[in-house]
């Protein structure tokens, strides 16, 4: 090929390989929280990466519209590719409503794609992790979303979460109340951003919109204390009792009863900016890491497929932030950053012999150990490397001479110690034991 | 909503959306030949879904281009979504060839997309599954790809499997000795279709492409007998040893030493069309449905990353058919239609007591159950329908009051027998003996 052309293996800016390390480490994370859904009686659903573009568009919207891929296809189709999994989830049940029974409790992780700026740190390809009950609309149901969000943190290893929780019921409520129900979808735009910017300038960003009714509004927003104290408050400035706060409090009971009380934090600073919330709405953060912001997401919602169905199908869901959620393991030092599943290799003494070699791991994996076989005649000091540079901590050596009839050695690899002589039933039972630890 | 238009909640021709149950086999199968892989050491790497056109079309290539998803993107990037995940592969070889161990054996589990004419049944996104060794060249690494679709199958529960094999080296030897070498990418193409449009139909193709050469050609490919007759014939009709003979050989002295020789034929029919394969070419039939035609095919390569690199990377590798392979274990029934993960499920008497009925749940989850909890209060009968449309067996009936102080009671949704009342830790251990049975 010495006089053809090199292509550059380059990949488009946004876009990324996962090399081994990388993708062990995404799909552990993945199989984990999967784990916590299917234990919930949660069932995974896929949906096509492109779609007709009108679907994805809908209601149209600025920001969408200029970030979505979006192209005509050989049939002169004005197609797009999905940029999140909430539209397809709407269409999906529109489409198969008769097929699903309510309520529906459905997960779904892939990816999705935004041709954003970079400059900020975002990628144009990413992973979503969906999880949502539709067709009904009462407090056990928020309540199972919010339980399942404790259990999936709880089973990632990343350290206590807390929940942040809110009713948009209630700040509507009060925004109604003050005469300001018009403006909410910029007043929610900018409480949004009390975290991020600062209590000043959220208080000057309101006032414009607002004049003279910030005070009422951060008063609302920063209400302090426990959940019971908070609640009260909430209640006292939207005007006393409503759906919104017994909501809220049969939730807090709910807590209380199953012990988990203390996960969660009742504030009315999260509003999750998007009008498209109706009922609660919460937000998740580590406690060994708040400054990542929220790694779980979502929120209570009406009338999920009024674009494509003239049924109300009410609905509750959270999307755990899978990208900023390794970035906080790496960094909190909770990552094992494996390079291979096998915990065990079959040095190669003698290429001619990968058949007994074959066989010695064979036996192995019988035994439950994920085992490699080395495939090249190498000197032994060169196969402890290669074994360890993969994380393999033991290399089972073979006799030199007629390996599968004769006995073999465990070399263990941190303590550079090798075992006596064993047969391959005691060598595979050994490493069961040794690997069960 | 009533004055707005209703979008038809459409896919794209060739493209599918995934119900619980359909996704649930396609994991399960997913899971299974993953687990395979993980065993023997491979470990699995991600690549974008769009790519430049010009690393995915690389040589070109009329099919490819036609089929192709290629567009402009916001950047005016000429990009396509991949339509296999060798090219990427090859490029990601390139790419990262200083951060990879040689040999590196790698799986790589993902959606592809052509935009081919759906008419044949064929869909237009589909996901695809490969496995490869990269980075040496010997029959060792030949055996262990081999060995490793044996292994998936086995996991599969598909029954027993036939792997065909054959040496492109072999077959190009006997084209050089009868002078047909320069015409070997039409033959290759001919002979491919044996099985398709039979002998008669191949022997006429064949005697336009090399007139008088048919019977030569049709005797090399229909060769006879066990794997040592065959191998001894085309060693002859070849010009006697070659590599790719002794090759051969060693790959049948690595069966018998492993006991898995009656997997394997050897059959110099298998030629893989392609002029991509320099080495062994395989292809895999389930002995229950052969007629489907081969679940899992590949073979040996040269050169992998010429494209994009002066560095030769020699590989081996294979690619299980899923969508073909899950159309099989339909047709055989051997899949089990779940709607759900969940195994059991606590009934609902009083919305209010939602709370009681998660911290049931929770503790038969503690026991390696996993459990859905209903959530809207229906007459009980309406319950036990919806938990057997589901595919749960059991249902867990609560104290009508005071549900977490009080004994419940299991009830078989087969037998439609209740059990007596047990508190909520007998009942736990109870369901995790009669689950795990």
């Amino acid at each position: 090929m010495g006089g053809m052309n090199i292509i550059e293996p380059r990949v488009l800016k946004g876009f990324r390989d996962f090399l081994p390390a990388a993708e062990i480490e995404r799909r552990a994370l993945i199989e984990t929280v999967e784990a916590s859904f299917r234990s919930f009686g949660f069932a995974p659903i896929d949906t096509p990466a492109l779609e007709y573009a009108e679907i994805l568009l809908g209601k149209g919207g600025g920001e969408t519209e200029k970030q979505i891929y979006r192209f005509s296809d050989h049939g002169g189709r004005d197609v797009a590719l999905r940029f999140d999994l909430t539209v397809p989830f709407a269409r999906f049940v529109a489409a198969h409503r008769a097929e699903i029974a309510l309520p529906f409790k459905r997960y779904h992780i892939a990816k999705v794609w935004r041709g954003e700026n970079t400059q900020r740190g975002r990628y144009r390809e990413f992973t979503q992790c969906d999880f949502d009950i539709v067709g009904v609309n009462n407090a056990a149901s928020d309540f199972e979303i919010l339980l399942l969000m404790r259990a999936a943190f709880c089973a990632i290893g990343a350290g206590s979460v807390t929940i942040h929780l809110n009713h948009r019921g209630l700040f509507n409520r009060f925004l109604e109340k003050n005469g300001l129900l018009d403006k909410s979808v910029d007043i929610l735009r900018i409480v949004d951003k009390l975290a991020k910017i600062g209590r000043s300038a959220v208080a000057e960003q309101l006032s414009a919109v607002a004049p003279n009714k910030e005070d009422d509004i951060l008063r609302f927003i920063e209400a302090k204390g426990s959940f019971e104290e908070v609640l009260a408050q909430l209640e006292e400035l939207s005007g006393g009792a409503s759906p919104g706060s017994e909501r809220l409090a049969l939730l807090r009971k709910y807590m209380t009863e199953n012990g988990v009380e203390e996960t969660f934090v009742l504030d009315p600073s999260i509003t999750r900016g998007l009008d498209y919330y109706t009922g609660v709405v919460y937000e998740t953060f580590l406690q060994d890491m708040p400054d990542i912001g929220s790694v779980c997401s979502g929120g209570r919602y009406d009338n999920l497929a009024a674009l494509y169905s003239k049924e109300e199908v009410s609905g509750v869901g959270s999307s755990i932030g899978l990208d900023r959620l390794i970035a906080a393991l790496e960094a909190l030092g909770k990552t094992k950053s494996r390079q291979s599943y096998a915990v065990v290799a079959v040095a190669c003494l003698n290429e001619s012999d990968a058949g007994a070699y074959q066989a010695i791991a064979r036996r192995v994996r019988e035994a439950g150990v994920a085992c490699e076989v080395f495939l090249t005649t190498e000197k032994l000091p060169k196969q402890y490397m290669a074994a360890e540079k993969k994380g393999i901590c033991r290399l089972i050596i073979p006799a030199a001479e007629h390996p599968l009839s004769h006995d073999l050695v465990i070399r263990d690899l941190v303590s550079r110690e090798n075992s006596e002589s064993l047969s391959l039933e005691a060598a595979a039972e050994r490493l069961k034991v040794l690997l069960a630890e």
